[in-house]
């Protein structure tokens, strides 16, 4: 095992996220060095002490521990997978917070042991505002000795970190199944506040309730996790028919205003599938259960 | 004005929701008649001291407030509108708590008016396990006169009760959005809970995070109320053309499941077209004002 006494931090991506987990390195007295595909973005975080390295090589070299965060997994290849920067992480440990697919973090994990580079993945599940701060939450996979052994480091970026397994693709697993959530979730905002509009209601008037509804959904998540690990779906005062007659008034609503009802008719269409199987008086998360069928 | 000394009520539609709120008026000791279309529904509201009606015509007789709760305006309509039934509402007050489209309250309103039955509009925002209880969330629209007069009565359901405004459709109009707000989101964690299952995470490992995404979820709507009202999006550290990414990711792992991926396809497509028409650094919600656009 490659025992690392070396504390420092080497970050390769310096967009607005990027810079969050230097800045937030470099006020935990962790030696930063930073590099970025286009030069300029370090320049404040060289006022507050960071290395600067000229090249990506040149900033692998630097540290035991490259935390790559860039858009996705192609910009991260087209980083890592340089010769030279490849051959620079030769028994080092590169964790990436870069979000993409659960198959691109395996494809990864192949890559680097070819490479005798050391991997974890990762994902950021909060805003950048967060990062340094209690409000964090990062989750990991990938071997649990190399998480234990550079968790004092990105403990650095503050609040909850969580290793997940060992199973290199489960972050991002995790990282798709919250980010549906959430734009999902998002999207029926963004469709709420039009249809509202619509209606003379201003997003402003609207917004007490709908942090309402936001409110209520924590309690029904849980419940309904039961629902799906259990696969016992009672739809006892609220079925599943009752959730489409909701649905069909949404999307009539909606293009009776002209204004495009696409997604709830997608959704719509996956909760009819499920009662066109027979299962109209269950609960809505049957849907959960039906769309993952064989 | 008709003034209404009469604090009995009677409630039309006793499915799980009408015999939750019966059972509200009788715990609050209003003198409570019941009807529903099929029979056998009312045993236990009879136990508890409500009277049973024939008839729907004799149940609206019986009482100065007539509260529907039905699956929908077509089902309402079949009731309050046969000849028996609208005589006997004429200097009544109907508050119909039937979920549907704001296109069918003002519908009502104009046959209301027509036969001098007085009708409030309402929705209701919470579960039946809320009514009766300090949790229930309630929505009125019309007469704010007819509001007030009935106001102690309707307060015996418990919680909440707000008056939005004397346009009819107002209460519909919300109980669309938010609606679809719900059920958004419910489908998007239906779907997250599939794509999980796939990658091996049980939807209890997936709970905590996912409730904690909800949790995000409040400030979140907040923000995006004033940049929807103001008509400003502003992108920082989070533009569109980054959601859009993650929307891809989440299809890609979807599909590469077999899992149908329709609404976030929807998603990402609306999303595209917010970036399409140049709004690509602009926050997530530019999407809202995009999809209301003539």
């Amino acid at each position: 095992m490659n025992t690392n006494p070396d504390k420092s931090v080497t970050v390769l991506g310096l967009g607005p996220m990027g810079r969050a987990l230097a800045g937030a390195f470099l006020d935990a007295g962790v030696p930063t060095t930073v590099w970025n595909r286009t030069t300029g973005k370090d320049r404040e975080l060289v006022e507050r002490g960071a290395t600067s390295a000229p090249t990506a090589e040149e900033a692998v070299a630097a540290s035991g521990l490259t935390v790559v965060c860039v858009v996705n997994y192609d910009a991260s290849d087209a980083i890592l997978r340089g010769d030279a920067v490849t051959a620079a992480l030769e028994g080092r440990t590169v964790v990436s917070l870069t979000a993409d697919t659960p198959d691109r973090a395996r494809d990864t994990a192949r890559w680097a042991a070819d490479h005798g580079i050391r991997y974890l993945d990762g994902a950021i599940m909060t805003p950048t505002t967060t990062i340094g701060t209690a409000d964090a939450v990062l989750i990991y996979s990938g071997p649990a000795g190399l998480y234990q052994e550079h968790q004092p480091v990105l403990g650095a970026l503050g609040g909850t970190h969580t290793h997940l397994g060992e199973e290199i693709g489960r972050a991002a697993a995790y990282d798709i199944a919250l980010l549906d959530i959430f734009w999902t979730a998002m999207a029926g905002y963004a469709h709420a506040l039009a249809v509202a509009r619509a209606e003379g209601v201003t997003a402003r008037e609207l917004a007490p309730f709908a942090t309402g509804i936001a409110a209520i959904l924590p309690p029904i998540f849980e419940e309904g996790a039961v629902e799906m690990d259990t696969g016992t779906f009672p739809g006892d005062g609220n079925p599943i028919t009752s959730a489409v007659s909701s649905m069909a008034h949404i999307v009539h609503t909606s293009e009776a205003h002209g204004i495009d009802a696409g997604v709830m008719r997608a959704v719509e269409g996956m909760t009819r599938r499920a009662v066109g199987l027979g299962h109209g008086t269950d609960g809505f998360l049957r849907v959960a259960e039906v769309l993952g069928r064989r």
